[in-house]
C-alpha cells in the first residue's frame, strides 16, 4: 500500500516547480490529474525533441499521472472543474499571483463546494506582497532570494545552481506542507490553503547567513569550493576528472601532509592550525594540485579512504547512473514508454518501509484520461463531444 | 493550533542536515527534543563566534526545540533512550550507516516497544549499498550526486552551491516522508521506517538529466548562467551589482532589442530565432553587458518590468532581508535569544491559512529541558543525580 492512496490530486501545475512537487504525490500512491490547455497542454511537451507529442523533459516529471484537457478560460471549462473539485482532495496550481481568482477557482470558491478540499499555491514570489503579480522562472527567485550572490568564485560572477534550485526547494517543501495539512485533516475533517513561493523557499536555504548578517550587519560573500575558516577545502583536477579534498577535522591534515608527501608541514607553524591553514591556503592547495594531477579519481578515492580524508569524486551523470552506490537504492528506475520505449528515470529517494513509493507508468499523452475523468463526474458522451466542438476540452 | 501538536520527536541528529529536517517539525509545532553528547553535544555548538556555548550557527537551525544530553554510548544511556521511545512519536538520526545498531537503537529494537513508531534516518549515502558506512559533508553528496559537475563555468572548475544542498534537499525530502508516515499512522495505527540519503536526494533534482543521457549516452555539461538551447541568458554586471536578463519567450527578445538600442537587430537573419541567437550569445551578452554597466540594479528593473523582459537582481542577504517582498512574507523573525539578545532568522516559508508554523523560541542550551524530560518518565531526582555522576548526562 502506498500512504497516499485514494487521494486524489487536480494539478494546475506546469513546468517544473510545480509537476516536481506532484510528481512526488503520484510517486507514493496520489490519483494526480493533470489538467491541460487544449491542444497546446504543458509548455514543457513542447520541449525538442518532441515524440508523439511528448518530450523526455515533460515525460521524467509527470510519470503517474493522468492527463485531461480544460480550457479555463471559458466558463463551462470553469464549471467542469468546479465539479470534479467536489471530488477531489488536492488542488495544487503554480499560476502568478491572481490567476486563480481569474478563474473563479480560488481558494475561497472551492471551500464553499468542498469544505475538506486542502489548496496549494506555489509561485515565484507567492500570492501577497508587492512582487505578487510577477511571473518567474527557478533562476529570478535564486537571485532574488540570496543563494545566486553565494555561488561562484569570489572575484568572478555569481553562477546559477546546475539544477533549478528555486523549483525544486519550494517544489519539495510543498510537499511537506500538503501532507501536513493532510494529516491535520485526518485528525479534525478540515481543508485549508497553502501557499508557497520560491524566492522564499530559496531564503529559508541559506542556512546561519541571515543571523549572521543580522548580528555583523556584513552579507557574507562567493568562495567558490573553499571553506571560509578552514583548510585546505577545494575542489582539484584529478587525471581523469575532477574531486573534492577537504580536511574538516584537524587529524586529517596531519594524514593530508603524509599522503601528498609534506610531512614537514605537519610541524611547520606556518600550518599550525585550521586559521594558518587559511592564510596559506593558495600554497597548499598547489601542492595538493600537484600530487592529483597524475592519479585517477578512483586511486585518490582509494588512498583517501584508507586515510581517513574527507574526499568526493565530482561525477557526471552517466557516471552517477552507473554507481554502485546508485544502483544498490535503485536510484535509477527504467519505465516503458509507448512513445520513447524504454527510459530510464529517477527512482524515488524517500525510502518507507512499509508504504513504499515507486514509480509506476511513464507520462501521459495530452488528454490520455479525458473520457474515463469525466465520466466519472457524470458527464454524458454528448457533453464531452459538445465540449471538444466548442474547443473547452 | 499548529499541525504536529502533541507530536514528540526524538531528535539524534546534528551538524545541518537533520537539524534543518527537525526544525521544520518544531516550526509546526512538533516537541523536539534534541539528544545530545554530554558536555560536548551538536558539533555546531562550538562553531565562532561562541556565546554562552552557543553558536548563532547552532541557533539558528536549532529554534524551538528542547535539549537533553544521553551518553547513547553506555548501556544506561541506551536504556534511558529506550524508555524516552516508549512515549516519542518519531526518532530521526543522521548518523553514518550502522551507529543506531550499534547503540541497540534501531528501528527492529524500536518497534518491539512501540510498534507505531516512525523511525527516519539520513546519512551522506544511505544505510545501505557499498557507500553505507562513509560519512558526508554536503558538498561531498552533491559531487557524487552530480550536481557540482553541473554547476560553474565550462571551461572552469566545478562549483559547490553557495548553500549546502545536499543537506537541504534531503532534509527537506525526510520531513514529508515524516509527514506521510504520520498520514498512514493517523489512518491505520502503523509506525515505519524510513531512510534517505543525501546522494539520492541531490540525484533526483537533476531533472531531465538522467532521462536525457540514458536516451543520448552523454551526460550534459556545466554552462555557466547560460540556457542550453536560447539565448540571450545571463548574469551581467550593472553599476551596483549583478543582475539576470534573459528572454525565454521570443516575443521578449525583439523588446529586449529595442531596449538595448538595436533595433536593427530585429530583422538581421543573424539573430532569426533561439537557435541563431545561441550562436551568437557571445555578441548579443557584449551589447547588453554595454547597455547595464552604467546603469543601477533598480533602474534596469523599472526598464525590464515596463517591457516585460525576463529580469532579475542578485541580491546579497542582506539586501534580501531588507526587500519589501521578504518583509510582506514575514520571511525574516525576530527572535529573544538569552544569549544573544534579540537576533534575525529565517521565518515560515510554508504559508498554512488554519494551522500555520511560526518560530515561537530560540535555540536551547546544552541539557537546559534534561530534568522535565526525564522526570516526565519517571525518572527519580536521585536517578538523575547517579546518571550525572556517572556522565551518562
Amino acid at each position: 500500500m502506498k500512504p497516499l492512496e485514494g487521494i486524489r490530486v487536480l494539478d494546475l501545475t506546469q513546468a517544473y516547480s510545480g509537476p516536481f512537487c506532484t510528481m512526488q504525490l503520484a510517486d507514493f500512491g496520489a490519483e494526480v490529474i493533470k489538467i491541460e490547455q487544449p491542444e497546446i497542454g504543458d509548455i514543457t511537451r513542447a520541449w525538442l525533441p518532441v515524440v508523439d507529442g511528448k518530450s523526455p523533459y515533460f515525460t521524467c516529471i509527470n510519470r503517474g499521472k493522468k492527463s485531461i484537457t480544460l480550457d479555463l478560460r471559458t466558463e463551462k471549462g470553469q464549471e467542469v472543474f468546479l465539479k470534479l473539485a467536489e471530488t477531489a482532495d488536492i488542488v495544487v496550481d503554480n499560476y502568478r499571483g491572481g490567476i486563480r481568482e481569474k478563474y473563479n477557482i480560488d481558494y475561497e470558491k472551492l471551500k464553499k463546494i468542498n469544505p475538506k478540499i486542502i489548496s496549494a499555491s506555489l509561485s515565484g514570489y507567492g500570492n501577497w506582497g508587492p512582487m505578487k503579480k510577477i511571473g518567474a522562472f527557478a533562476q529570478m527567485a535564486e537571485a532574488y532570494g540570496g543563494l545566486m550572490n553565494l555561488t561562484g568564485f569570489t572575484d568572478q560572477s555569481p553562477v546559477k545552481s546546475g539544477n533549478s534550485a528555486g523549483d525544486l526547494y519550494a517544489g519539495i517543501m510543498l510537499v511537506y506542507g500538503i501532507c501536513m495539512a493532510l494529516y491535520h485533516r485526518e485528525k479534525t475533517g478540515e481543508g485549508q490553503n497553502i501557499d508557497i513561493s520560491m524566492m522564499d523557499a530559496v531564503f529559508q536555504t541559506l542556512e546561519a547567513g541571515i543571523i549572521n548578517t543580522g548580528l555583523t550587519g556584513k552579507s557574507p560573500q562567493r568562495m567558490g569550493n573553499r571553506h571560509p575558516s578552514g583548510g585546505p577545502y577545494n575542489c582539484f583536477k584529478a587525471k581523469d576528472g575532477w574531486c573534492v579534498i577537504g580536511t574538516p577535522v584537524w587529524a586529517q591534515w596531519h594524514s593530508l601532509c603524509r599522503v601528498i608527501g609534506k610531512e614537514e608541514w605537519i610541524d611547520d607553524p606556518k600550518f599550525a592550525n585550521h586559521k594558518c591553514n587559511k592564510q596559506n591556503e593558495d600554497e597548499i592547495d598547489a601542492q595538493i594540485n600537484e600530487w592529483v594531477k597524475d592519479k585517477t579519481r578512483q586511486e585518490i578515492e582509494e588512498i583517501m579512504a584508507e586515510n581517513k580524508i574527507t574526499f568526493a569524486q565530482v561525477l557526471d551523470i552517466k557516471e552517477v547512473m552507473e554507481h554502485p552506490q546508485t544502483k544498490a537504492r535503485e536510484m535509477v528506475v527504467e519505465v516503458d514508454d509507448p512513445s520513447f520505449g524504454k527510459i530510464k528515470m529517477q527512482g524515488v529517494p524517500v525510502k518507507m518501509s512499509l508504504t513504499p513509493g515507486s514509480v509506476d507508468a511513464s507520462a501521459p499523452g495530452l488528454g490520455q484520461h479525458s473520457e474515463e475523468i469525466f465520466a466519472g463526474i457524470g458527464l454524458s458522451e454528448k457533453d464531452i463531444r459538445e465540449m471538444k466542438e466548442n474547443k473547452v476540452v
